[in-house]
């Protein structure tokens, strides 16, 4: 049977900020992300997020990203690779200690720390250097097709590939930059069947018509409003009607 | 052979700023706190003091504080208990990536922090269920005879009782305040004399010239500067001489 | 004809983080209290809060608070006076920047620290000096009755008397602490009906049922949620129906 | 007869954190680059300066930088223009509170985001506008030849263009980039002949041999260490018995 992880991030809020539908995304999906306290996130938030991971029995990522909470860790930051690398440990650790077995299921790097590290093979391996000091066997997701996933073979770490539903490839197998036209697919039944189709194909049409081969383990799906979860339970249902199970890898 | 653990505050450096010699004082002392990033130190100073610890062979502790780098840590903050303990297992968690074996010797609280839970039984606890949570058999190092020692021992989390040479006790065991006359000793072989009396008495005489029980496993020296490090070389060589030895808990 | 400011906390948002109804709201005072960026406010938040206050035409206030966005501000910090001084004159000073004269209308302590201040004569003296320091005219918002009036008095600067509506007194003129029943009135009839009250009499009943002078400048109100709104404009409307006019001081 | 400004980088330490010979160097320039608070000083160490700068009789400059006090504001950061121009209204402000007569002398980018604009048109003007906010005659002090100076213009603030005795410049009136052989230049006589030269010449020798045009208003000199200070005063040395006046612009 084939079978598909739905990843999410969560944790997000901030001391008395509250943003995200924590609560509804963690029902429809297979492993989240959790902010580590840098760009998002703070201890309390944080340990009752992965509270709420445990009880509903699904993977549980390290979401590392820079220290900017102005900026929610989407404005690039040029970090030295050993800054980086200590970075990720620091946060990795954080959160691994608010788990019932100190042991983390992923790591996902966030934001604009992910979109450089997709793209510059050294802080790739910085980033998969801060994870496996803390443990070798724990998996860092990285875009599919990216330096991420190079720099984490290099190395051993393992990885899983990340793909994204709801945004259009380009043929090289990178994804349409959001400063172009038609980057972003809004509809949910659409998103679902392309899902389906890289499930299903390990491939994807990119946006000039060709097919790109891709390794999808898991799929980034979001839960910031009501739109973003009914996309995401349009996918859940299209996956059951084809027999693809939603699964933590 | 009677023995006694000498603990030191180490990484307090931050980004571009340097404080401490801590590559003196790593040579004479058997355990060492490391500062978390809250109130002092950051991920990469955090990496360069867990290794050369490592390298000194001696007890590596957490040195978990308030979050306020500006006040060193020094002001205390009227944080929820919930707060104080999520803010403990963020730092102590974050501390043990950087260890080889993603195992700390200890931890013990600092500055306001410590010295608020010292006397306030509630907040005491809520720092040891921080680090139970992480570790149910991570000690704590608290001031001997106070309520860190009393949470620690109520909740079954593993302490050591520290003491300090340099500093003048009150009858009723407590440290005498910073902001009375006498609190602090300064004169090398007198706290040597005091340090050897409190380990091999398990008591120390107190400012009125009362006998007060005090139990000892570690005694806290500085190496912020040149005398503090005369210190602690003049007490190496006085326990030296009276055969009793520094040695890791 | 009677007259009174309403006042209200505005510029809470942070980087990604939004909260309040300041669009509302705006509307609906006399004059607001911006945060400066240390519990709340960024500098993007600041300089879109003073473009809408300035069009609004209300009078706009600086909100310093502690440095502890996670904490919003609302625990307490032991910093010293002189702290606490150069905290609120930079602060100030910040927000000044943004207006478009260069002149702020008033300054309000925030959350812990207003609270602590309220009852701590050196601490009001502090906030004052910062205030001073940055223009000796520029008036302080403080609890009517509190130290932060004694200290403005004390060194000549500036004040207005800030009164809660939806608070109950004690007979000493303190707001009845929250942490007592009947701290707060959540009817928004009956919370006009008591503002109408301490403007034209000039005091409050308080808890306890004895009459007691108040000198009310200004009203706090809020804006945070729908039931927030609807108090505000209930009290706008009675204020009308009695014949206060709502003015900026 | 013949002039120059002195200025240096002041105010950077923070907190429990100590660096610059700030007291040295004080009396040994012209005018100061105060740091803001955001990737150095804090708002004591900003009064202090100040006061201490006031007594001198130097001009006072602002000194914004990137918000990364563990970076020293020495790391790019991706920030959106608006996001640009506000930092540096919040952080001039801040410091302008704290001056006597509430006006600075000049307001002097820092670290990367200096070396940013002067490559970045878009940059530049986002700062210069942030500066214009503020107060539209106070002068902005950039890189000679560099995009800050033309943005400058552009906009009609005011402008200081800066030198450097101890850089090579390329033909294009540039910086030599530090990751060059040569970038810099550590003889004290050699530097005080550099600094004459463009100051009597209004050009400079580049690498290649090349005499380039280079408008000299203030030289930057540093104080960090005794090496630094001794160039300084080698220089003050030079000055004077060429008859060069050291002037606060």
């Amino acid at each position: 049977m084939l079978k598909i992880d739905l990843n999410s991030d969560l944790g997000e809020s901030f001391g008395h900020y509250s943003i995200g539908n924590d609560s509804e995304i963690i029902n429809l999906v297979t492993s989240v992300n959790i902010a580590c306290g840098f760009h998002a996130g703070d201890p309390d938030v944080m340990a009752q997020t992965v509270r709420k991971a445990e009880a509903a029995g699904i993977g549980i990522g390290a979401h590392p990203g820079y220290f900017d909470l102005q900026g929610f860790g989407r404005r690039r930051m040029n970090m030295s690779l050993n800054e980086v690398q200590h970075m990720i440990t620091y946060q990795v650790g954080a959160l691994t200690a608010f788990t019932k077995n100190k042991k983390l299921h992923h790591v996902k790097p966030h934001g604009a720390l992910y979109n450089a590290a997709a793209q510059d093979h050294d802080l790739a391996l910085a980033i998969c250097r801060g994870v496996q000091v803390v443990d070798p066997k724990l998996p860092l997701y990285g875009l599919a097709n990216s330096e991420l996933i190079t720099a984490a073979e290099e190395i051993g770490l393992p990885y899983a590939q990340e793909v994204f539903g709801d945004r259009n490839y380009e043929a090289d197998g990178t994804l349409v930059s959001r400063s172009k036209p038609n980057a972003v697919i809004h509809d949910p039944v659409e998103i679902a069947g392309r899902v389906i189709k890289m499930v299903e194909d390990q491939a994807v049409v990119a946006i000039n018509g060709q097919k790109v081969p891709l390794k999808s383990d898991s799929v980034c799906v979001h839960g910031d409003n009501q739109a973003a979860l009914a996309i995401v339970k349009e996918l859940r249902t299209a996956l059951e009607k084809e027999g693809i199970k939603a699964k933590t890898l």
